[in-house]
């Protein structure tokens, strides 16, 4: 796949785009350090007080569920109604998709506001969400990302999202378009946070560039090399937390490239 | 004492039981990335909209009242009576008992819909929920917890829960009966969190095994063997709480085993 | 300008003041963790139900809103009632001013409850929250520390406040009187939450000494000699992070009276 990963990474550097999260409790501190580390600026704001005022000064929009509750529903609907008037890209991370009724209920909500840019989850939420029967084990996922290709296709069509599923491989459709990526290391599945920060990641992208296919396979890329990286540095999860965020910030345009393994 | 710490281990590992928190904002981050290390799979909800389905597929059920407020407390309060429904094990963490008339107000609440199998927290708190007449500082004990032996012993009395002191001396009391966990190191009482760690360990292990004495007394000595093995690598507050991490995730069955000092 | 140092960190580790927080979601276990390695005792509650009991037992409130809700906005309020009827020092930290209609309506709110020992904001906050006309882009300045001189004189005459602007020259303005404090490293702002913890630590330094011009500036060199020692160990942001946690730690009296560079 012929992407310019090092124009990309240029570009989110000096244009250091201002990412709204309506995001989860669990990883919120990951998430900032995450996107600052890359180059973005972040913001984290939720009230339905003001996240349409956040997101009209935004680039991108990212909402995750890993800890919702109503008044934070309430945000994140204002929030996407407001994005896709402005036509910013939203990014929807649907975590545990498929654990509980509400959470599906609310991505059903959801997703009748607004169709998101990028749709990023693992294999059980992405088959969740996609009403494929799935057993999912609260937000870890039970199956292996290829086994999702025939639900991430029906969501990217059905809502015109791109779709990216974390996993070994991870998997990115556009309607009949797919790409896989193969960069990344087990390890990233030890550590909170890592797939939220990926979704983060793509909303980083997506604010500099208006192509989303490319957005979602340069974050997945981006976030594997960088997992990459750091399990060179440490294979324990505490150190190798930290030295994620140090390669987000050390990854030179080059090495990206380099690095970077997609079919 | 006689307990197969290097079987729990391993047993937690294969097993990897689901977890549900209803914790604090403070300490989510880190505790769900201890359970992940230590081999346990995190998952935090506290809406009242859907705690009772995710206490439904854990193996147990994690409730610690760090930053409480009415609609947590809802949905803690609908969780453990699910829990107890179901007979899944629920740990109590009473952060910050005596500290608050709210907090008193909330604990005596939670105590009356289920018994905790667990209820860990430091000396100020046990004797707090106690109902000795203690002065406590916020979150950190103002006793030692030897002292609190005679509260331990009576909360433990009351609702038939294993009641779990953290200090210098963790003293895990269940009925009559008494251990102590000369495990740790002073240090983990300047990170954030490792008190609320404990329990959540303690969650994980009660998920697995149906003795809450000794799921209590390996919680105690794995938080603090791996302390230990973090205090040989650094003694800096930033740095250590990442190589308790690590130890959490490095430490082998016969570590554990060979350094749990337990009487 | 000749403070002493010295005496004002032995007191701190001595004295271990209990700092009540009112603060944001991303940068809570950051900020517990700084305070506890500086050597005071963070406690972190927001409920209405329970904030003015937290206040009483505290040496000092910090106020923070970077992620503000109505109900956390009530907290706030009733906290500063009540700590302003107690007289015990209140840090706000007014994060984002100025990004939204939303944040800017609850400044003034709080601002009309009771006057802040000690404001702490980046330039674009403090200019913001004075009234000049200044884009704001999320929560990262957009202007340098030394453009806010004339609208940190000005909140600090209309409130009384001491005013402390964060940047690569600190500004601490009390009145006619300032100090510039030029310690510190561009990293920092590559970190989420350096800011919001420059305020706990203000926070915990007027909690122990009744000179709030002093606490401030003391705050400023405490944690910029700090990031310029975590910055001798790594420059990348992940481990930085965690070096400078470390360092509030290791610091000793003498490294602070040494390396501070006030004017």
């Amino acid at each position: 796949m012929d992407i310019n990963f090092e124009q990309n990474l240029i570009n989110l550097r000096s244009q250091a785009p201002l990412v709204q999260n309506i995001t989860n409790f669990v990883v919120m501190n990951f998430t900032a350090n995450a996107l600052l580390a890359a180059g973005a600026s972040p913001v984290m704001a939720h009230a339905a007080e003001e996240v349409e005022d956040m997101v009209a000064i935004a680039g991108a929009l990212v909402v995750n569920i890993g800890t919702l509750s109503p008044p934070w529903v309430a945000g994140m609907k204002l929030a996407m109604k407001r994005a896709a008037e402005l036509n910013k890209p939203i990014v929807l991370d649907p975590v545990g998709a498929g654990a509980t009724p509400y959470r599906n209920a609310v991505l059903n909500e959801l997703l009748t506001i607004a169709s998101p840019t990028i749709i990023r989850g693992n294999a059980s939420e992405i088959m969740a969400l996609a009403g494929t029967n799935i057993r999912t084990k609260g937000v870890d996922s039970t199956a292996v990302s290829l086994d999702s290709l025939e639900a991430a296709t029906a969501l990217s069509l059905k809502y015109g999202s791109v779709v990216s599923v974390s996993g070994a491989t991870d998997l990115i459709v556009s309607g009949q378009k797919i790409a896989y990526v193969e960069n990344g290391v087990p390890l990233m599945t030890r550590i909170t946070g890592m797939g939220c920060s990926a979704s983060a990641i793509a909303g980083a992208f997506v604010a500099i560039q208006s192509n989303p296919f490319e957005a979602a396979i340069f974050a997945a890329v981006m976030m594997g090399v960088c997992g990459e990286m750091a399990f060179q540095k440490t294979q324990l999860p505490g150190s190798f937390q930290i030295a994620f965020l140090d390669a987000l910030a050390e990854i030179t345009p080059q090495n990206l490239q380099v690095s970077s393994r997609v079919k």
